[in-house]
Protein backbone atom coordinates (compact mmCIF):
# COMPACT_ATOMS: atom_id res chain seq x y z
CA UNK A 1 0.00 0.00 0.00
CA UNK A 2 1.97 3.18 -0.48
CA UNK A 3 4.97 4.74 0.11
CA UNK A 4 7.64 3.01 1.72
CA UNK A 5 9.47 4.03 4.99
CA UNK A 6 13.47 3.48 5.79
CA UNK A 7 14.14 2.03 9.20
CA UNK A 8 16.77 4.56 9.32
CA UNK A 9 13.91 7.41 9.05
CA UNK A 10 11.83 5.62 12.16
CA UNK A 11 11.65 8.04 15.35
CA UNK A 12 11.13 5.59 18.14
CA UNK A 13 8.82 6.60 21.24
CA UNK A 14 10.04 3.67 23.80
CA UNK A 15 10.28 2.72 27.45
CA UNK A 16 12.72 -0.04 28.54
CA UNK A 17 12.98 -1.98 31.99
CA UNK A 18 16.72 -3.39 32.57
CA UNK A 19 17.11 -6.31 34.82
CA UNK A 20 19.86 -7.45 36.44
CA UNK A 21 20.00 -11.09 37.13
CA UNK A 22 22.33 -13.57 39.15
CA UNK A 23 23.43 -10.65 41.26
CA UNK A 24 23.22 -12.05 44.61
CA UNK A 25 20.74 -9.41 46.00
CA UNK A 26 17.45 -8.47 45.47
CA UNK A 27 18.06 -4.81 44.99
CA UNK A 28 19.00 -3.18 41.31
CA UNK A 29 19.62 0.56 42.47
CA UNK A 30 23.14 0.49 41.99
CA UNK A 31 22.71 -0.48 38.17
CA UNK A 32 19.59 1.77 37.23
CA UNK A 33 21.62 4.63 38.47
CA UNK A 34 24.65 3.57 36.19
CA UNK A 35 21.82 3.64 33.63
CA UNK A 36 21.01 7.03 34.12
CA UNK A 37 24.44 8.24 33.38
CA UNK A 38 24.48 6.32 30.34
CA UNK A 39 21.58 7.28 29.58
CA UNK A 40 22.16 11.09 30.42
CA UNK A 41 25.92 11.36 28.39
CA UNK A 42 23.74 9.67 25.17
CA UNK A 43 21.59 13.30 24.72
CA UNK A 44 18.12 11.55 24.41
CA UNK A 45 15.48 12.63 26.06
CA UNK A 46 14.33 10.24 28.59
CA UNK A 47 12.76 10.04 32.23
CA UNK A 48 12.49 7.50 34.41
CA UNK A 49 9.87 6.61 36.40
CA UNK A 50 8.62 3.61 39.07
CA UNK A 51 8.98 0.55 36.66
CA UNK A 52 10.97 1.56 33.41
CA UNK A 53 11.98 4.95 31.54
CA UNK A 54 10.57 6.43 28.79
CA UNK A 55 12.98 7.35 26.10
CA UNK A 56 13.24 8.63 22.33
CA UNK A 57 14.84 9.04 19.67
CA UNK A 58 15.99 7.91 15.99
CA UNK A 59 15.58 4.13 16.04
CA UNK A 60 19.15 3.04 15.85
CA UNK A 61 19.95 5.47 18.69
CA UNK A 62 17.21 4.32 20.97
CA UNK A 63 18.83 0.65 20.72
CA UNK A 64 22.21 1.25 20.88
CA UNK A 65 21.77 3.63 24.48
CA UNK A 66 19.78 0.63 25.23
CA UNK A 67 22.77 -1.53 24.10
CA UNK A 68 24.60 0.72 26.03
CA UNK A 69 23.04 0.05 29.34
CA UNK A 70 23.29 -3.46 29.66
CA UNK A 71 27.40 -3.16 29.01
CA UNK A 72 27.72 -0.20 31.63
CA UNK A 73 25.44 -2.58 33.93
CA UNK A 74 27.70 -5.74 33.04
CA UNK A 75 30.52 -3.70 33.71
CA UNK A 76 29.13 -3.16 37.05
CA UNK A 77 29.60 -7.12 37.59
CA UNK A 78 26.30 -7.80 36.36
CA UNK A 79 26.43 -11.22 34.60
CA UNK A 80 23.10 -11.43 32.84
CA UNK A 81 20.43 -8.83 31.96
CA UNK A 82 17.09 -9.37 30.97
CA UNK A 83 15.35 -6.13 29.55
CA UNK A 84 11.43 -5.51 28.65
CA UNK A 85 11.54 -2.32 25.62
CA UNK A 86 8.12 -1.33 24.74
CA UNK A 87 8.96 0.66 21.06
CA UNK A 88 6.49 2.27 18.71
CA UNK A 89 6.63 4.39 16.13
CA UNK A 90 4.28 6.26 13.49
CA UNK A 91 3.78 7.07 10.01
CA UNK A 92 1.00 9.03 10.02
CA UNK A 93 2.43 12.33 12.14
CA UNK A 94 4.91 13.74 12.48
CA UNK A 95 6.35 13.52 16.45
CA UNK A 96 8.23 16.79 17.12
CA UNK A 97 11.97 15.65 18.58
CA UNK A 98 11.67 14.73 22.57
CA UNK A 99 7.68 15.39 22.27
CA UNK A 100 6.48 11.59 21.67
CA UNK A 101 6.00 10.06 25.28
CA UNK A 102 5.28 13.71 27.24
CA UNK A 103 2.76 14.29 23.95
CA UNK A 104 0.96 10.72 24.52
CA UNK A 105 0.52 11.65 28.47
CA UNK A 106 -1.05 14.88 28.00
CA UNK A 107 -3.33 13.96 25.15
CA UNK A 108 -4.86 11.65 27.82
CA UNK A 109 -4.80 13.94 30.65
CA UNK A 110 -6.47 17.08 28.16
CA UNK A 111 -9.46 14.34 27.34
CA UNK A 112 -9.77 13.66 30.60
CA UNK A 113 -9.52 17.57 31.87
CA UNK A 114 -12.44 17.88 29.16
CA UNK A 115 -14.90 15.53 30.46
CA UNK A 116 -14.49 17.12 33.90
CA UNK A 117 -15.55 20.43 32.71
CA UNK A 118 -18.51 18.79 30.72
CA UNK A 119 -19.57 17.53 34.02
CA UNK B 1 14.96 -22.90 49.97
CA UNK B 2 12.25 -21.78 53.17
CA UNK B 3 8.86 -21.26 53.83
CA UNK B 4 6.40 -21.26 51.06
CA UNK B 5 4.40 -18.04 49.73
CA UNK B 6 0.64 -18.15 49.05
CA UNK B 7 0.01 -16.06 45.57
CA UNK B 8 -3.12 -14.18 47.45
CA UNK B 9 -0.40 -12.81 49.89
CA UNK B 10 1.75 -11.60 46.99
CA UNK B 11 1.61 -7.60 46.73
CA UNK B 12 2.50 -6.56 43.05
CA UNK B 13 4.14 -3.52 42.02
CA UNK B 14 3.23 -3.61 38.56
CA UNK B 15 3.07 -1.42 35.33
CA UNK B 16 1.18 -2.20 32.34
CA UNK B 17 0.81 -0.54 28.23
CA UNK B 18 -2.81 -0.94 27.18
CA UNK B 19 -2.97 -1.22 22.68
CA UNK B 20 -6.20 -1.34 20.99
CA UNK B 21 -6.20 -2.82 17.88
CA UNK B 22 -8.77 -2.35 14.88
CA UNK B 23 -9.97 0.56 15.54
CA UNK B 24 -9.50 2.23 12.88
CA UNK B 25 -7.62 5.32 13.71
CA UNK B 26 -4.00 4.74 15.39
CA UNK B 27 -4.59 7.69 18.27
CA UNK B 28 -6.12 5.79 21.46
CA UNK B 29 -6.02 8.77 23.82
CA UNK B 30 -9.64 8.34 24.65
CA UNK B 31 -9.37 4.62 25.19
CA UNK B 32 -6.30 5.39 27.70
CA UNK B 33 -8.80 8.03 29.04
CA UNK B 34 -11.45 5.29 29.80
CA UNK B 35 -8.70 3.41 31.74
CA UNK B 36 -7.68 6.05 33.92
CA UNK B 37 -11.60 6.52 35.33
CA UNK B 38 -11.55 2.41 35.75
CA UNK B 39 -8.24 2.52 37.40
CA UNK B 40 -9.78 6.01 39.57
CA UNK B 41 -12.24 3.30 40.54
CA UNK B 42 -10.50 0.47 41.70
CA UNK B 43 -8.89 2.33 44.38
CA UNK B 44 -5.30 1.30 43.82
CA UNK B 45 -2.51 3.70 43.51
CA UNK B 46 -1.74 3.92 40.04
CA UNK B 47 0.35 6.94 38.06
CA UNK B 48 0.53 7.18 34.10
CA UNK B 49 3.56 7.96 31.98
CA UNK B 50 4.26 8.75 28.67
CA UNK B 51 4.67 4.79 27.86
CA UNK B 52 2.14 3.17 30.42
CA UNK B 53 0.54 3.32 33.71
CA UNK B 54 2.47 2.57 37.23
CA UNK B 55 0.37 0.03 39.27
CA UNK B 56 0.29 -1.95 42.78
CA UNK B 57 -1.66 -3.65 45.44
CA UNK B 58 -2.61 -7.32 45.57
CA UNK B 59 -1.73 -9.45 43.40
CA UNK B 60 -5.36 -10.60 42.17
CA UNK B 61 -6.90 -7.19 42.53
CA UNK B 62 -4.20 -5.54 39.97
CA UNK B 63 -4.95 -8.36 37.49
CA UNK B 64 -8.42 -7.50 38.00
CA UNK B 65 -8.27 -3.83 37.29
CA UNK B 66 -6.08 -4.58 33.86
CA UNK B 67 -8.82 -7.42 32.97
CA UNK B 68 -11.49 -4.16 33.80
CA UNK B 69 -9.77 -2.04 31.31
CA UNK B 70 -9.81 -4.32 28.67
CA UNK B 71 -13.56 -5.07 29.08
CA UNK B 72 -13.98 -1.14 29.25
CA UNK B 73 -12.19 -0.50 26.34
CA UNK B 74 -13.84 -3.02 24.29
CA UNK B 75 -16.74 -1.26 25.64
CA UNK B 76 -15.48 1.71 23.63
CA UNK B 77 -15.32 -0.28 20.67
CA UNK B 78 -12.27 -1.65 20.39
CA UNK B 79 -12.74 -5.06 19.06
CA UNK B 80 -8.67 -6.48 20.06
CA UNK B 81 -6.55 -5.43 22.91
CA UNK B 82 -3.10 -6.41 23.39
CA UNK B 83 -1.68 -5.25 26.86
CA UNK B 84 1.79 -5.73 28.11
CA UNK B 85 2.51 -6.05 32.12
CA UNK B 86 5.40 -5.73 33.99
CA UNK B 87 5.14 -6.96 37.55
CA UNK B 88 7.27 -7.74 40.27
CA UNK B 89 6.99 -9.29 43.26
CA UNK B 90 9.41 -9.61 46.32
CA UNK B 91 9.71 -11.54 49.75
CA UNK B 92 12.81 -9.90 51.27
CA UNK B 93 11.03 -6.78 52.60
CA UNK B 94 7.96 -5.46 52.76
CA UNK B 95 6.50 -3.02 50.70
CA UNK B 96 4.23 -0.71 52.67
CA UNK B 97 1.61 -0.49 50.32
CA UNK B 98 1.59 2.64 47.57
CA UNK B 99 5.04 2.83 47.83
CA UNK B 100 6.54 0.04 45.65
CA UNK B 101 7.28 2.20 42.12
CA UNK B 102 7.46 5.45 44.21
CA UNK B 103 10.25 3.58 46.28
CA UNK B 104 12.02 2.26 43.51
CA UNK B 105 12.35 5.41 41.54
CA UNK B 106 13.56 7.59 44.85
CA UNK B 107 16.40 5.12 45.59
CA UNK B 108 17.81 5.42 42.31
CA UNK B 109 17.32 9.12 42.75
CA UNK B 110 19.66 9.26 46.48
CA UNK B 111 22.14 7.23 44.77
CA UNK B 112 22.66 9.89 41.87
CA UNK B 113 22.11 12.62 44.52
CA UNK B 114 24.81 10.78 46.74
CA UNK B 115 27.16 10.50 44.34
CA UNK B 116 26.91 14.02 42.79
CA UNK B 117 27.56 15.32 46.35
CA UNK B 118 30.70 13.21 46.76
CA UNK B 119 32.08 14.23 43.41
CA UNK C 1 -19.66 1.53 21.32
CA UNK C 2 -22.09 -0.92 21.69
CA UNK C 3 -22.80 -3.94 24.40
CA UNK C 4 -20.70 -4.24 27.49
CA UNK C 5 -18.45 -6.83 27.92
CA UNK C 6 -17.21 -8.45 31.68
CA UNK C 7 -13.91 -8.66 32.51
CA UNK C 8 -15.18 -12.55 33.84
CA UNK C 9 -16.27 -13.42 30.22
CA UNK C 10 -12.84 -12.35 28.67
CA UNK C 11 -10.78 -15.19 27.33
CA UNK C 12 -6.99 -14.25 27.30
CA UNK C 13 -4.61 -15.45 24.93
CA UNK C 14 -1.06 -14.65 26.73
CA UNK C 15 2.84 -15.07 27.10
CA UNK C 16 4.64 -14.70 29.89
CA UNK C 17 8.65 -14.14 30.57
CA UNK C 18 9.20 -15.04 34.32
CA UNK C 19 12.65 -13.44 35.57
CA UNK C 20 14.18 -14.27 39.29
CA UNK C 21 16.48 -11.84 40.71
CA UNK C 22 18.82 -11.82 43.45
CA UNK C 23 19.60 -15.64 43.39
CA UNK C 24 23.75 -15.04 43.10
CA UNK C 25 23.95 -17.15 39.95
CA UNK C 26 22.94 -16.02 36.45
CA UNK C 27 20.90 -19.43 35.37
CA UNK C 28 17.37 -19.58 36.21
CA UNK C 29 16.28 -22.94 34.63
CA UNK C 30 15.75 -24.70 37.99
CA UNK C 31 13.36 -21.73 38.62
CA UNK C 32 11.30 -22.21 35.18
CA UNK C 33 11.13 -26.55 35.65
CA UNK C 34 9.03 -25.22 38.88
CA UNK C 35 6.68 -23.18 36.73
CA UNK C 36 6.35 -25.82 34.47
CA UNK C 37 4.60 -28.09 36.93
CA UNK C 38 2.57 -25.53 38.55
CA UNK C 39 1.37 -24.50 34.86
CA UNK C 40 0.49 -28.68 34.25
CA UNK C 41 -1.20 -28.57 37.56
CA UNK C 42 -3.14 -25.29 36.10
CA UNK C 43 -4.97 -27.81 33.39
CA UNK C 44 -4.71 -24.82 31.33
CA UNK C 45 -3.04 -24.74 27.70
CA UNK C 46 0.03 -23.67 27.78
CA UNK C 47 3.58 -24.11 25.24
CA UNK C 48 6.98 -23.12 26.23
CA UNK C 49 9.61 -21.38 23.98
CA UNK C 50 13.09 -19.97 24.10
CA UNK C 51 12.18 -16.76 25.85
CA UNK C 52 8.73 -17.21 27.79
CA UNK C 53 5.95 -19.67 27.50
CA UNK C 54 2.16 -19.82 25.85
CA UNK C 55 -0.70 -19.73 28.11
CA UNK C 56 -4.43 -19.12 27.44
CA UNK C 57 -7.48 -19.48 29.56
CA UNK C 58 -10.23 -17.10 31.13
CA UNK C 59 -8.90 -13.83 32.40
CA UNK C 60 -8.90 -14.69 35.93
CA UNK C 61 -7.70 -17.95 35.91
CA UNK C 62 -4.24 -17.03 33.59
CA UNK C 63 -3.36 -14.61 35.72
CA UNK C 64 -3.92 -16.45 38.86
CA UNK C 65 -1.76 -19.11 37.26
CA UNK C 66 1.53 -16.56 36.68
CA UNK C 67 0.75 -15.39 40.52
CA UNK C 68 0.95 -19.00 41.38
CA UNK C 69 4.36 -19.79 39.64
CA UNK C 70 5.65 -15.97 41.11
CA UNK C 71 4.82 -17.84 44.51
CA UNK C 72 6.28 -21.43 43.54
CA UNK C 73 9.69 -19.53 42.81
CA UNK C 74 9.67 -17.68 45.93
CA UNK C 75 9.03 -20.91 47.72
CA UNK C 76 11.88 -22.31 45.57
CA UNK C 77 14.45 -19.63 47.36
CA UNK C 78 14.16 -16.48 44.73
CA UNK C 79 13.67 -12.76 46.83
CA UNK C 80 12.18 -10.51 44.13
CA UNK C 81 10.62 -12.37 40.73
CA UNK C 82 10.31 -9.45 37.69
CA UNK C 83 7.76 -11.00 35.19
CA UNK C 84 7.05 -9.45 31.71
CA UNK C 85 3.05 -10.63 30.26
CA UNK C 86 1.59 -10.01 26.85
CA UNK C 87 -2.16 -10.65 27.42
CA UNK C 88 -4.38 -10.19 25.08
CA UNK C 89 -8.40 -10.19 24.42
CA UNK C 90 -11.09 -9.92 21.34
CA UNK C 91 -14.57 -9.83 20.68
CA UNK C 92 -14.54 -10.05 17.74
CA UNK C 93 -14.22 -13.44 17.04
CA UNK C 94 -14.90 -16.68 19.65
CA UNK C 95 -12.05 -18.24 20.68
CA UNK C 96 -12.48 -22.14 20.91
CA UNK C 97 -10.59 -23.53 24.33
CA UNK C 98 -6.95 -23.82 23.83
CA UNK C 99 -6.32 -22.43 20.08
CA UNK C 100 -5.89 -18.71 20.84
CA UNK C 101 -2.23 -18.71 20.43
CA UNK C 102 -2.07 -22.19 17.98
CA UNK C 103 -4.22 -20.37 15.77
CA UNK C 104 -2.70 -17.28 15.46
CA UNK C 105 0.58 -18.92 14.72
CA UNK C 106 -0.85 -21.13 12.07
CA UNK C 107 -2.63 -17.99 10.32
CA UNK C 108 1.22 -16.53 9.61
CA UNK C 109 1.93 -19.86 8.47
CA UNK C 110 -1.31 -20.02 5.88
CA UNK C 111 -0.59 -16.77 4.74
CA UNK C 112 2.90 -17.29 3.98
CA UNK C 113 2.19 -20.79 2.17
CA UNK C 114 -0.17 -19.26 0.24
CA UNK C 115 2.32 -16.70 -1.36
CA UNK C 116 4.98 -19.53 -2.05
CA UNK C 117 2.15 -21.47 -3.93
CA UNK C 118 1.23 -18.15 -5.76
CA UNK C 119 4.91 -17.94 -6.64
CA UNK D 1 33.86 -4.18 38.82
CA UNK D 2 35.95 -6.36 36.55
CA UNK D 3 36.76 -5.46 32.78
CA UNK D 4 34.42 -3.65 30.60
CA UNK D 5 31.89 -4.82 28.02
CA UNK D 6 31.22 -3.51 24.57
CA UNK D 7 27.66 -3.05 23.26
CA UNK D 8 28.90 -3.84 19.91
CA UNK D 9 30.29 -7.30 21.21
CA UNK D 10 27.18 -8.21 22.74
CA UNK D 11 25.24 -11.09 21.73
CA UNK D 12 21.36 -10.74 22.25
CA UNK D 13 18.66 -13.60 22.65
CA UNK D 14 15.52 -11.86 22.29
CA UNK D 15 11.73 -12.10 21.29
CA UNK D 16 9.50 -9.47 20.59
CA UNK D 17 5.63 -9.32 19.45
CA UNK D 18 5.16 -6.54 16.75
CA UNK D 19 1.02 -5.17 17.26
CA UNK D 20 -0.32 -2.64 13.89
CA UNK D 21 -2.39 -0.33 15.10
CA UNK D 22 -5.03 1.57 13.50
CA UNK D 23 -5.35 -0.57 10.58
CA UNK D 24 -9.20 -0.84 10.52
CA UNK D 25 -9.34 -4.18 11.29
CA UNK D 26 -8.42 -6.70 14.53
CA UNK D 27 -6.92 -8.98 12.48
CA UNK D 28 -2.88 -9.03 11.89
CA UNK D 29 -1.85 -12.10 10.27
CA UNK D 30 -0.89 -10.33 6.65
CA UNK D 31 1.64 -7.71 8.75
CA UNK D 32 3.04 -10.53 10.84
CA UNK D 33 4.35 -13.05 7.54
CA UNK D 34 5.42 -9.78 5.96
CA UNK D 35 7.83 -9.78 9.15
CA UNK D 36 8.85 -13.36 8.42
CA UNK D 37 9.93 -12.49 5.17
CA UNK D 38 12.44 -9.66 6.64
CA UNK D 39 13.69 -12.14 9.22
CA UNK D 40 14.54 -14.60 6.73
CA UNK D 41 16.12 -11.84 4.49
CA UNK D 42 18.21 -11.15 7.72
CA UNK D 43 19.96 -14.17 8.09
CA UNK D 44 19.41 -14.24 11.63
CA UNK D 45 17.83 -17.12 13.57
CA UNK D 46 14.83 -16.95 14.45
CA UNK D 47 11.14 -18.81 15.15
CA UNK D 48 7.76 -17.85 15.52
CA UNK D 49 5.35 -18.96 17.91
CA UNK D 50 1.73 -18.14 19.29
CA UNK D 51 2.41 -14.79 20.67
CA UNK D 52 5.93 -13.41 19.34
CA UNK D 53 9.26 -14.42 17.36
CA UNK D 54 12.47 -15.58 18.92
CA UNK D 55 15.14 -14.25 17.18
CA UNK D 56 19.01 -13.77 17.96
CA UNK D 57 22.29 -12.23 17.09
CA UNK D 58 24.80 -9.60 17.80
CA UNK D 59 22.88 -6.67 19.31
CA UNK D 60 22.85 -3.73 16.82
CA UNK D 61 21.74 -6.82 14.42
CA UNK D 62 18.95 -7.85 16.14
CA UNK D 63 17.79 -4.09 16.82
CA UNK D 64 17.81 -3.18 12.99
CA UNK D 65 16.04 -6.46 12.33
CA UNK D 66 13.24 -4.95 14.51
CA UNK D 67 13.26 -1.59 12.96
CA UNK D 68 13.29 -3.22 9.79
CA UNK D 69 9.87 -5.08 10.34
CA UNK D 70 8.48 -1.72 11.62
CA UNK D 71 9.41 -0.30 8.31
CA UNK D 72 8.06 -3.45 6.23
CA UNK D 73 4.70 -3.19 8.46
CA UNK D 74 4.57 0.43 8.07
CA UNK D 75 5.23 0.25 3.91
CA UNK D 76 2.07 -2.55 4.07
CA UNK D 77 0.01 0.47 4.89
CA UNK D 78 -0.12 0.34 9.00
CA UNK D 79 0.48 3.97 10.37
CA UNK D 80 1.34 3.09 13.65
CA UNK D 81 2.65 -0.02 15.28
CA UNK D 82 4.03 -1.16 19.07
CA UNK D 83 6.11 -3.71 19.70
CA UNK D 84 7.23 -4.98 22.97
CA UNK D 85 10.75 -6.53 23.16
CA UNK D 86 12.54 -9.25 25.45
CA UNK D 87 15.73 -8.74 24.97
CA UNK D 88 18.52 -10.55 27.12
CA UNK D 89 22.90 -10.35 27.31
CA UNK D 90 25.25 -12.43 29.37
CA UNK D 91 28.57 -12.11 29.92
CA UNK D 92 29.01 -15.33 32.10
CA UNK D 93 29.33 -18.05 29.20
CA UNK D 94 29.84 -17.50 26.01
CA UNK D 95 26.52 -18.76 23.31
CA UNK D 96 27.49 -20.19 20.05
CA UNK D 97 25.54 -18.22 17.66
CA UNK D 98 21.94 -19.71 17.02
CA UNK D 99 22.15 -21.47 19.96
CA UNK D 100 20.52 -19.27 22.83
CA UNK D 101 16.69 -19.26 22.78
CA UNK D 102 16.86 -22.86 21.97
CA UNK D 103 19.49 -23.41 24.54
CA UNK D 104 17.31 -22.49 27.21
CA UNK D 105 14.13 -24.33 26.43
CA UNK D 106 16.15 -27.66 26.42
CA UNK D 107 17.75 -26.95 29.91
CA UNK D 108 14.66 -26.80 31.28
CA UNK D 109 13.02 -29.80 29.48
CA UNK D 110 16.35 -31.72 30.95
CA UNK D 111 15.75 -30.84 34.27
CA UNK D 112 12.20 -32.03 33.84
CA UNK D 113 13.12 -34.80 32.30
CA UNK D 114 15.86 -35.83 34.86
CA UNK D 115 13.34 -35.10 37.74
CA UNK D 116 10.82 -37.26 36.06
CA UNK D 117 13.31 -40.13 35.87
CA UNK D 118 14.08 -39.98 39.60
CA UNK D 119 10.88 -40.17 40.11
Amino acid sequence: MSKSTERTELYAVADFCLIPMGTGEPSVGEYIAECHKVLERSGLPFEMHGYGTNLEGPWDQVCKVIGDCHAAVHGQGAPRIATDIRIGTRTDKEIAAGTGNDGKLKRVQEILARETTRA
